[in-house]
């Protein structure tokens, strides 16, 4: 382990975990990803709200009483640490079971907890970002759609495809050739006075920013965001293309299939307000 | 762990994963079930064809080198505990990286294996299987069917449906609603003279007793094979159905739907032209 992260298992700074584990064998398990400033974690009703949505159609225990107790745990020894700005990558899975698909009748979940140092400070909006094509298209898939499940194999490879391309990110399509998102976030177009990101009912995953950014940023600045079909296409002809995570925040786009961008005032307003929430 | 499993994390009796393994955090890694008489594995020529078909696909290092040791470490092991039966679980994930979805450049894989002793015999015909329906639909997934990877949710939540409705296993569908597999194995109609499988271009695995059928047993008792589209009303309209995987070979069906099978003489006799193949 680098010095800059820190690992807890069930709230215990156990960095191994017991084998087998249902996390491991089938992805049987959720996770969310969180930014913490000062050792608070941000938004951390909109992460906990998606994963008890998990939690519930995987059919686990609802029960956050474990999650809770090791996410304080966490932020306590980060606290202690002093470390400013932290990535926090909370773990769910469906713990240990018998051999096979069926998981034990009373599952007793783990919790697993990473948190890594960031380098760089999430309160400036990033360097606008170069996007690429993924060869792999996500797969059709409602029942799980929006949820952050441990079985994430497509964004692997969608991150592979853009390494090989020398791009930050690259545009995810679904499997009839709509845009649904870039690999490690939600993205969103502005054409006019029109916001728009694609809807997420058959792949993707909702993403707590892209939440505040249709609820709150967006409408604090007087703009509407529609959930609407986006082809490539249209990514290329949009004045303005930007992404949203939990780490960046927003992030602008600044290269598209030969499209470029020097300017974001969308972007750049929404980041301003953005800000305006943190304490 | 119970007294008759046994797992080795590369090759060593280790049963705590190093974390982070990526293998955990998203389902970053392929696996293979193997079934083991004498300590020595079935048909594993086709289990390892399978396994590096994955390991292109996901573009891991493609030496398997670990793995082979791997396996032999764990059937010397299992020899000398003099298990008749083993079901093996041999899972490779692309090791420990950075935070976040790209790998590292130079992953190291890990090598789980787990061995756990058998209660039933596997060379006796298992007990005719009562079918049910799973809500969840297989996502379509041109680039990753066919292999047997980590992200298996949807085999999860089939099994939990068909734990609900109190039978042995459940039907998948894919989401045109045509039959893709069962939720441990590939299925299999008998209509006359043909035998009928469903295709696995958009989803499913390729199980390696579905190929042993398709090019080895069916065409020794005379018997074609067809790739078709199936129905579930052609499952509970068929003459016989029956579905295959590592560890029952051939399992009959004995309800579907309100349609029962007493007699199985075509799953009876592959099942015997597969005994005829073991040592």
């Amino acid at each position: 382990m680098p010095d800059d992260s820190l690992i807890w298992l069930n709230g215990a700074a156990i960095t191994q975990l017991p084998l087998p584990d249902r996390g491991l064998d089938f992805g049987d398990g959720l996770f969310e990803t969180l930014l913490l400033i000062d050792a608070k974690p941000l938004y951390l009703s909109l992460h906990m709200a998606r994963l008890d949505r998990g939690l519930q159609v995987l059919r686990f225990p609802r029960g956050v009483a474990l999650i809770e107790k090791c996410l304080a745990t966490a932020c306590l020894e980060i606290a202690g640490k002093g470390w400013r700005y932290v990535s926090l990558r909370l773990t769910v899975t469906r713990g240990a079971g018998p051999r096979g698909y069926t998981p034990p009748r009373e599952p007793e979940p783990r919790v697993v907890v990473q948190a890594t140092r960031m380098l760089h400070d999430p309160t400036q909006m990033a360097a606008p970002a170069a996007l690429g094509d993924s060869r792999i298209r996500l797969a059709s898939q409602p029942a799980l759609a929006g949820l952050k499940h441990l079985n994430r194999l497509e964004q692997v490879l969608c991150a592979l495809d853009a390494r090989e391309q020398g791009v930050d990110d690259a545009l995810l399509l679904g499997q009839t050739g709509d845009v649904v998102s870039v690999g490690t976030g939600n993205v969103f177009i502005v054409r006019g006075d029109q916001i728009s990101t694609p809807p997420l009912d058959d792949c993707g995953i909702r993403g707590t920013r892209r939440q505040q950014v249709m609820q709150c940023w967006a409408p604090a600045l007087g703009h509407t965001v529609a959930e609407s079909r986006i082809l490539p296409s249209d990514i290329a002809q949009a004045e303005e293309v930007f992404y949203t995570n939990a780490l960046y925040g927003l992030r602008p786009v600044a290269a598209y299939a030969g499209a470029t961008w020097a300017d974001h005032p969308v972007c750049a307003a929404l980041f301003a307000a953005y800000m305006g929430e943190l304490p």
